[in-house]
């Protein structure tokens, strides 16, 4: 488990570079630079001789960014695959269930699974959104990805406040201890507009003003349920009523952006806000297609999200990136919109501008953090491979993924993850799970 | 490389069987017993005691029924992720490439690189149609995967048959090399209505009632394209030219079914034809949702196929779970729609029907052939598991497939396959694929 060390230099050699830069800058022979926590040089042929310096051999393998998951709740994998194919399922059971359960320690062991999981598919960044968000910040730091994390505000009853002010006194302690951390970012994340309500909003968007530097996060326009609350309460979408409230800004990340229509689209491209969206989690909801292709088109930069477990299931991104492409071409009615190329883009560096991360991090250039990932490419099912983009997109899977390294840390080396004991994540976990089995089946009798 | 030997017994033990039969048994310490090709007995607790057999501790992972891909073209495998992204990409690219690439040995090597993949990710029976189909049929039967391989029938001037009197010799061949196979059955395939025409289709329908255990195989309801055809040509829907062709029989096997009203799907249950749905292609070509419920709610089994790699890129099953699922929540706009232990029945036992195999395969129970898979629970992305079947499909990967028997043959076994020699494979498939781009590229250049 060591950390870089200043002076500390890896070369990766015999790489197939896939760099996401503007350019699309690919290395079919490529070898990359690692000094401390940085790429400094990367280019095609024979690598540089530097005395000292760890020598890898990729065996042709990709080398690519590490992937960007812009919308994740982390606590939430000890809930995962629970109640599905239930309509009513937040009020009748995730809400109940997290009322009871969710803890700091809960949230610990969540985080931990989520964190195995994040390492283990290829995502060097996610940005979570949950209660007790500096427990979850502490598990991020120690499993060393790269992560913004918010304390979530919201007027159901959540576990973690009882008012408005304990959870901006969370927000503050998650700031103050975490403000200059160089991995962990703190932020602010109203739940929704329908469960925060508008006065709550102008607090966060006044206490944004002072905090810029400060990402937001917030569910928008998810659910047919919240486009009426907007309709009824406000007269107006749900898009607006945020406008109002002064939180379309760039440093705002909406979540899902299912229901806009093109007055929204136009009103969030004037106030530049940046999107996640979550195909699995909303093809399973069945509440409809993201229009991507339309938010991308005007100038949004749109990362794609996993969502919580229990909505999502998997928190990798191979397991979006196919369903990115397809509901587009489905929404369009042709091959032609979100070519594999742009999904890919939309994986890594889109997914850093959406977080306002695009300097540090999503693709290969030097001068930036080295965070990326290694795929191999043994499975027969990814050859041939006459475009490497559409490769990952409709071939690869998380199991490919056999390194990755953040901020110059390896944090899975050669198939095994380096910061987190994986056999003791996973028996905590299960030891939740079993409780929450029996209070579903409490739940089930019209109790608890 | 060794085949079943008769008096030759096999215990699984310590197995989570999901036996998928009518009541879904399973059982959580459960043991399987084989005999030869034959599952002989199965139950929960302390295994029998039976001198000579071999005993396997399964570790307490899923033992399930390998899966049915009801619809595949295992020689396109080495045309994989060729011209993604492209609308009219059936005349400008497939046709000619097939017509100039297309050979005995072109197919032979395209169905071992299938025949890998279908191994490595689960699948235990196959339903292709492709050209040379006595080709596919030999490496099918190499492999020793269980498949129903269907000899294609076109006007577009393929790449095998210059009439289709040559086609229908083709067939005649392949009835007569493979009738009495013990896992291959022959099948005749007619590319589909618009690609066939009427009066080949009655043909089709003429030989088909002499021979009335041989499956038919065809594409039905694929496009507008085919719809359009079907109105102008014949002034009804190209489901009711089929019917008056008389293909639609409880042994035809369509593929596809995208573009069907109502009185199209009553039709087709009222003469029991068999569905195979391919969720991933039809998404990618962005033609629409199957729809698959309706189509079940009708009485059709309706199994699931990869359709050929160029469309599809995966031959898997695991990568068409979630899509399954998701499309049909999308359409129906609810979580409710093809629960998740549904989908899994489709992959299954309902697959096994849609090829008329379920007496065969399709699920674990004494007396059936020894078909099936071993899934590893080791990654932390499938845990916690509230409900086995939404963790098949929304998080279980074809990576996870440790062992495939069929008909009591190993042909994977712990993570290595045993029928076929990987490294020859993939090396003959990229020799074949560096082809195919130079002819890309003359083709991009108005030629060749």
């Amino acid at each position: 488990m060591h950390h870089p060390r200043a002076g500390m230099t890896t070369l990766l050699t015999n790489a197939w570079l896939l760099t996401i830069d503007d350019a699309m800058t690919q290395h079919a022979n490529g070898w990359l630079q690692i000094d401390g926590t940085t790429i400094t040089a990367l280019g095609s042929g024979a690598p540089p001789t530097v005395s000292g310096a760890e020598l890898i051999d990729c065996g042709g393998d990709i080398v690519m960014p590490g992937m960007i998951n812009t919308h994740c709740h982390m606590g939430m994998s000890v809930f995962r695959g629970l109640a599905e194919d239930i309509d009513d399922r937040l009020y009748r059971y995730i809400l109940p269930l997290e009322r009871k359960f969710v803890t700091p320690e809960m949230v610990r062991i969540g985080s931990a699974l989520a964190a195995l999981e994040l390492i283990e598919g290829g995502v060097t960044t996610v940005a979570d959104m949950y209660y007790f968000e500096t427990e979850v910040a502490n598990v991020v730091a120690q499993a060393g990805l790269r992560g913004i994390v918010g304390q979530t505000l919201a007027d159901f009853d959540p576990p973690d406040h009882k008012s408005f002010d304990e959870g901006f006194a969370r927000v503050e302690q998650l700031a103050s201890e975490f403000g200059t951390h160089p991995l962990v970012t703190p932020s602010i994340a109203p739940h929704a507009p329908y469960s925060t309500g508008l006065k709550v909003m102008e607090r966060v968007a006044d206490w944004s003003h002072v905090h810029p530097d400060i990402p937001v996060q917030m569910h928008l326009a998810e659910s047919a349920l919240e486009v009426n609350w907007a309709r009824e309460t406000h007269g107006k979408s749900t898009v607006a009523v945020t406008r109002d409230a002064g939180l379309l800004k760039p440093n705002l990340i909406c979540a899902h952006c299912l229901q806009l229509d093109d007055a929204d689209i136009t009103m969030m491209s004037e106030h530049q806000v940046c999107v996640a969206t979550n195909p699995r989690s909303n093809g399973k909801a069945g509440r409809g297609i993201a229009p991507v292709d339309k938010l991308r088109n005007a100038g949004l930069p749109v990362g794609i999200g996993s969502d919580g477990a229990m909505s999502g299931n998997t928190l990798d991104l191979f397991s979006q990136l196919a369903p990115v492409s397809m509901f587009a071409k489905l929404l369009g009615g042709s091959r032609k919109p979100l070519p594999a190329i742009d999904v890919v883009r939309m994986a890594t560096i889109e997914g850093a501008r959406a977080l306002s991360l695009n300097l540090k991090t999503g693709s290969l250039e030097a001068g930036k953090q080295a965070d990326l990932i290694r795929v191999s490419l043994v499975a027969p099912r990814l050859h041939p491979i006459y475009d490497p983009y559409s490769m990952l997109v409709f071939a690869a899977s998380p199991s490919d993924v056999t390194d990755v390294i953040v901020a110059g840390r390896w944090l899975k080396r050669d198939g095994t993850v380096q910061t987190l004991e994986p056999k003791k994540v996973l028996r905590d976990a299960m030891q939740i799970a079993h409780a929450f089995q029996t209070e579903m089946k409490l739940i089930d009798r019209g109790g608890p």
